[in-house]
């Protein structure tokens, strides 16, 4: 049978063959009771902006991979993460949660530092802890930044094997400059960021110049040590959040700049990951999903990344601070398609469960829509709505076409960053309007009830918790 | 033979069978004499911008045709249209030759209007009438906007047929209100347009609503004539120009309203064209090149398209207003590339004598280059420079990765605009910083000294020439 899958494998390259392949491997799956456990393959970028990649619109920047991935596969242009910035957009990712349901939001305290005491409560189950229940392998290779103290590690939230970082890697900074300058001229080494595997600290300072390399060795050596027994790869580079590196192969490689070599390392990454799938003749039994965890950090001029057309970035709501690029790919099972509708990190956990045939918990409130119909009938999805938090409180609302922006953040390139509150509320059809540029808020006042009702309903289901991110002492907890 | 030729052309689009399949063709292509004077079509879009289709990053609009071209053919991303309005623009693409030499650039008066007395002048040679010298059959359908008067006309100036609109579909606007408001809410009628075939009126106004289609079904009659000959096909359309016209069965179909329904309109009617080349067994001896003519018209709001990540729009000399979505399409000849390599529509005159095996003229000036090597053979060409002209006075210049702002246009989203002239000038690297975001002109004197030098001596090249836009008379000249 093994011949069989790899002939096929090299058949996908050719979409004119797609029907008849698609055809055959319905039967093989039927017959094949693997395809019950298929691999996950989460791959998680930090900090890329919706126009980073040549698929979506980059001039400059070179990503084959992932743009052939996109063309395999499914290219989502209206995917969400669940938050603009980092500890709570991967608490939603991880849980299928709105991050203010497990205590991993707070509007001032945006994300967890070398300082925190709290993390991801273990009574939230991840995609890694459900997936157990279906004796799963899982691991994570890269950033975690849900909790570096025990209790709140990888290893206790369901992963078997752990080699990262435990936050982010602009933290614990050795001096003390100014900010944006530090980190924009850094050195290896100017941050004294642990390496850790499993529940160790393997390394301090990691050496951020080889880390998506060797993160990219770790995920191909899980790959292959797993081949025969379903997995769960969760692979969240540290990569590009600033600040930036690159190993010695691609530093100074792109036309883009130090931001384009490190973006075009994660693309190589994904080749990687791809071409042992296919080595190992398991590519067709493996869901690979590639986004990132909130949109590009502006204030850090060339450093950072961009939206493309999308409006603004990281920490706002905005487009461009939470609308991602998204790829599913899965070979055979995934026919080659841009899918236009609504979806969010949130619906990979419903979407990982039914595909690894698993009950979704009945004890909690989930925020997430199983994506099986646009994966497998090119059918939209239940999902309607996104909530767009500013830490724990909603500040806009997307409802199908429409959205209504209650409050924005302005000033975003720059540090001082306040709150604006509009009346009336500004509203754009995302639609015809991707760039948010023209507010039709004045006449629209049954779109912005709706949505204000909407709200009032969604926060019915939010019940308040302990809050993770206010949980500091005053020096770092991790030695 | 022809047997083996649709063969080949179906396995094109596996890329895994990519080089053997170039091998073959390579025997085959100097086994026959045919491939010694391939078609040419140019598919000319009118204000689209940058970020309008899927392949280069819109997130609404659907371009299924554009993106498989793109997908089997050379997507560029650094191409530049000629100038950033319409009639030098179109000069430009015809001509190989930068507008300003043929008196089809005027700071104040832009484009050719109904009260032009003006036009191409003859002593020009357009790619037309130099194909001509190999016996080519020769279209334009669609729009012109190269003089209207006799002597300036389509046939003219090496053209066969025509069946178009001689200028804007915005021109001879019926009644006097709001310009913009107008425009943008315009009804078929509301426009006295002529549609001419060769030296006639056939209809006035011109049915707006159907004119993509009627492009469409005259370019596809076209095609099928002459599919045993050498031809030329200039297919220009009036759209997305506003006002904006779509068919009954786009109108309304897109998510990104009427623009989108305009521009997936045009997506169909490409997909008409390349499917009518492989029915008639020529898509490997035809080279297909779809680009446009300039960025899109901002100040008409949603009526406008989108230049993306790039920098403002039609009508300044920032990257939005000049450089385009540009696919270079030629079954086993162009093998799948992005190109990031700098190109422009001024080298599309000496890249279609080249392949049609015509010397170039000796008695005049050109500015464009053989884009053969980026072709066939994945190199550079020759290109190195940009010249950003806003009318007669260049603005801005591309060296390589830098480009030097001497004078920019503000208040680019309404009809107020200014020049501003920048001391020093602004400068931007324009790999690193495609938005043109970071001005780095204070720190570097010698990339400006360097621009200032090569415009010096590039004016030194361009000789008086009498002005065709300033010539206009009180009442329109075409009746």
């Amino acid at each position: 049978m093994e011949y069989t899958v790899k002939l096929l494998s090299k058949a996908l390259l050719a979409p004119i063959n797609l029907l008849l392949v698609s055809l055959l491997l319905s039967a093989y799956a039927v017959a094949n009771p693997s395809h019950q456990s298929p691999n996950v393959i989460i791959i998680f970028a930090d900090d890329m902006g919706y126009g980073d990649i040549g698929a979506y619109g980059h001039p400059t920047i070179r990503s084959p991979n992932l743009d052939q991935m996109a063309a395999e596969g499914i290219k989502w242009t209206n995917f969400y993460a669940a938050s603009s910035v980092c500890t709570p957009s991967r608490a939603g990712l991880l849980t299928g949660r709105l991050p203010v349901r497990s205590g991993m939001a707070h509007d001032q305290i945006r994300v967890l530092f070398p300082t925190s005491t709290g993390g991801l409560p273990t009574t939230e189950i991840t995609i890694a802890k459900a997936l157990k229940e279906k004796d799963y392998r899982t691991a994570l290779v890269g950033k975690w930044h849900l909790g570096h103290l025990p209790g709140f590690q990888p290893l206790d939230h369901g992963f078997d094997e752990y080699f990262g970082i435990p936050y982010s890697n602009d933290h614990d900074l050795k001096k003390e400059l100014s900010y944006i300058q530090t980190i924009t001229h850094a050195k290896d080494g100017d941050f004294n960021v642990p390496l850790m595997q499993n529940r160790s600290i393997i390394e301090r300072p990691a050496n951020q110049n080889t880390i998506t390399k060797r993160y990219t060795q770790e995920a191909v050596s899980f790959i292959k040590k797993n081949s025969n027994q379903p997995f769960f790869l969760y692979l969240a580079h540290s990569m590009p959040h600033v600040p930036l590196f690159a190993s010695d192969q691609f530093r100074g490689s792109s036309d883009r700049g130090l931001y384009g070599d490190v973006i075009e390392e994660i693309d190589w990454s994904v080749g990687q990951v791809l071409s042992t799938l296919s080595e190992q003749g398991i590519s067709e039994n493996t869901l690979v999903v590639f986004t990132s965890d909130n949109g590009p950090w502006l204030i850090m001029g060339a450093h950072g990344g961009s939206a493309g057309l999308l409006k603004s970035g990281k920490g706002t709501s905005y487009e461009g601070g939470m609308r991602e690029p998204a790829i599913f790919w899965w070979p055979e099972k995934i026919k080659p398609a841009v899918a236009h509708n609504t979806a969010s990190t949130l619906d990979l956990f419903p979407t990982i469960m039914s595909i690894a045939g698993i009950d979704m918990p009945s004890d909690r409130s989930y925020d997430g829509y199983d994506l099986s119909p646009t994966m497998f009938e090119q059918k939209s999805n239940e999902r309607k709505n996104i909530f767009y938090y500013h830490g724990d409180k909603i500040f806009a609302v997307r409802q199908g076409d429409w959205k209504v922006h209650f409050k924005t953040v302005a000033n975003i390139y720059t540090k001082e960053q306040k709150i604006l509150t509009h009346t009336p509320p500004q509203v754009f059809n995302l639609l015809v309007d991707p760039s948010e540029r023209f507010d039709v808020g004045a006449v629209n006042p049954a779109i912005i009830a709706s949505a204000a009702k909407l709200i009032e309903q969604h926060q019915l289901s939010v019940k308040p918790v302990e809050n993770q991110l206010i949980k500091i002492t005053a020096l770092p907890t991790i030695k």
